[in-house]
């Protein structure tokens, strides 16, 4: 039996999944001279009991028990069902592994996109999800109504650790929330972990004793394994509320791990995707930053970056609102226009979506009209690009913020407040219609 | 001052890297409209203190003193070179964050590709690197001159724990070294990770008496972080030589973990590489694979999968050849042609390249024409696949090792050797020349 009669076995678009299975949805570009549906059953084979040669195995029971099933070809797009022994539950590299493996490098495919996934119940269950949420973040930062506001020094490496807790306290006391580190500034030796983290809580007393608001750092832990727990450890008994981790970079192992140390130390989790981009912007190939937030939420982040909603590329609005309802709602309906699956989330928490990228206070309505309260805005240049300096920055920002949850458009609310009106003269105002 | 103007203050075409400043290749493509030099400046900037806007930061004595320049133009590809001060010694995770972070998803260029990094002494020795190397893994497996072999199961998952240890019986007492776990077997409901190491275990020790050979497991360990430390310590109490993780999908922190537990475990640590092609299939766009490579030599795995060398597609066998130079070598001169820099590995240990993906017995003399005997090959299909069964195709494998190590042809030793005459007349035999 030759390889591609075999690879027909794993196609049957009479197939109904069943409620363990766990099913995908993939873009696929068959190899030249390939059809779609020998491609797509390489696909669901090599992703499940694989093969490339004859399959005597097959014949044994449980294998052809766990071989995954092409169920869908519409155009490029497929769908996949895996029965739920294919998965080790509570393993995200795992199911990774299967899903988002060796499929990538298969020559049955010029190019292949993971696009989502649907999570059935006993693999949602066999995780946390996010310890806090946008309630449990609101109820520590005591922030009611509004928006959950960071901000990232600039530029974002190279300042000491005093210039950097300086920065903080002027947008502490701006009106801002979050004094953010950048995803490239762990522990170099101009501005150390532990150095920062001492003159940080410093500013943030002052800042809170002057404001009379809550005030946090997310602090970037990002290192090998056991030095990010130890310095998770050293934020906890700092007093600070937050962590940071690069999460692409640290990897899915050390992130799963993390998540069940912010649980025993009460810290939130804030999640920086630095590398995504490296597989998630080529539409046609790799795995969607979808994937990437869905997957965030299962291993329990409290934030996560999700990008503008605002920025010049096609696609990017319809992509950035669905990553946003995926990760907030307990449940989604399907999508059919962007091959998006349903989900129902089983009771995990929502992770917070933080919209960040070369924002500035006009853009404020914009984003706040598509994502509503309950997110994160992160900002960094339109702020310290501020003609009257980081401090005023921030308080542009809180002024824009504050104006649309009151429900009172910039124009108006920058005729009492100079700050704002500067930022808008600095940057220029994005309507919301 | 507009930000494209600051751009390119970021390249200096005369600028002459200084000894401790790490460098990257990379090829551009910059969006439509834009100048490769300024293109190329906003990676230097991004990858480093980053900005959109103004930075009055830059005034800042040490900002400036740790901004990338970019000191190299050629077409599309371009070299830029980062101070010290801008990593973490010891840390993966932050020097990907930087040089490999947000730099993907810039809008500055449609296409970017990290091909190679120049790692500069102190951020090498940083690192321990392999602690066996192919010399320890002789030593270990009592393996003098030929290549290490190794066996995966097919069909890859679905077997239960005890017909995965039978298959080891079979292909050890076949003449094979080593039974490897596929990439998504970790611990399912039929193949549980703890039973299939005793069951393995069991079938070894039957093997070595048998053969007076040393055999071992290649177990895949792969979990979250805790688990699979819980693990690794599982497999050295059992008397195991080897664990194997999927390492893009467990991710680098607690790779860089799990490299300090092999040490105190006495363990040697094989890579599987599972979901590399997300990001170094397109040859526009990600990182390359040698970029991995170069990664798991630094943090210290004994075996990485490098691609077979004789794969259909363009460029294969160059860039497979060129990631075995630079993990085996101690020091590798500067190849122009693909775009790669020199190395000093400062005496860390080489890893083992192991060959894998499509092999059968008639292939084993071009793949050790190309690698060496310094290898190890890793093969499935091409052994279950034998018309005489497991046992009878490793046979046929370790028969045209040997033959090729002794220096006779294939055909001449399948003249006395049955088994490998039937797996030439099944796959056929792929002459060196």
């Amino acid at each position: 039996m030759a390889f591609r009669e075999v690879y027909e076995k794993f196609v049957d678009l009479h197939y109904q999944p069943g409620k363990d299975e766990l099913l995908c949805s993939f873009y696929i570009e068959p190899m030249r001279g390939e059809k779609i549906a020998r491609a797509a059953g390489a696909v669901a084979a090599e992703s499940s009991v694989g093969t490339w040669t004859d399959v005597p195995g097959l014949k044994m029971a449980h294998v052809s028990r766990i071989a995954a099933t092409c169920f869908e070809i519409d155009g490029n797009w497929i769908k996949v069902a895996y029965p739920a022994d294919n998965f080790e539950a509570g393993s995200i590299p795992q199911v990774y592994s299967a899903i988002a493996g060796n499929i990538f490098g298969m020559k049955a495919v010029d190019n292949i996109r993971l696009m989502d996934v649907q999570w059935p119940a006993w693999f949602v269950k066999s995780f946390s999800g996010p310890q806090f949420g946008i309630s449990g973040v609101r109820k520590f930062m005591k922030i009611k109504k509004r928006p959950i506001l960071a901000c990232v020094p600039k530029p974002k490496v190279g300042m000491t650790s005093q210039e950097h807790a300086e920065i903080g306290y002027q947008i502490w006391t701006g009106g801002l929330d979050l004094l953010k580190d950048d995803e490239n500034l762990t522990s170099q030796p101009f501005n150390r972990f532990d150095e920062r983290v001492k003159l940080c809580m410093r500013q943030r007393a002052r800042a809170e004793k002057e404001t009379g608001e809550r005030k946090a750092c997310l602090l970037n832990i990002t290192a090998p394994g056991a030095e990010m727990r130890r310095r998770a450890k050293l934020v906890a008994d700092a007093g600070n509320e937050y962590v940071m981790v690069d999460i692409m970079t640290v990897g899915w192992s050390a992130l799963q791990e993390m998540r069940d140390v912010c649980q025993e130390l009460h810290l939130a989790l804030y999640a920086h995707r630095a590398f995504h981009a490296a597989f998630t912007r080529n539409k046609r190939h790799g795995v969607s930053m979808l994937m990437i937030a869905e997957t965030a939420r299962l291993i329990g982040v409290d934030n996560i970056h999700i990008g503008t909603a605002i920025g010049k590329l096609a696609g990017d609005k319809p992509e950035v609102l669905s990553i946003h309802e995926h990760i907030s709602k307990q449940k989604v309906t399907e999508n059919k226009k962007l091959h998006l699956l349903s989900e129902d989330w089983c009771g995990l928490k929502p992770v917070i979506s933080t919209s960040s990228g070369g924002l500035h206070p006009g853009i404020v309505p914009r984003i706040m009209h598509m994502l509503g309260n309950d997110c994160a805005i992160q900002v960094g240049g339109g702020v310290h690009g501020h003609p009257g300096g980081s401090m005023k920055g921030a308080m542009a920002f809180r002024q824009a913020v504050d104006a649309d949850v009151e429900g009172i458009s910039l124009a108006e609310y920058a005729k009492k407040h100079a700050e704002l009106a500067q930022a808008l003269e600095t940057w220029g105002y994005l309507h919301t219609k």
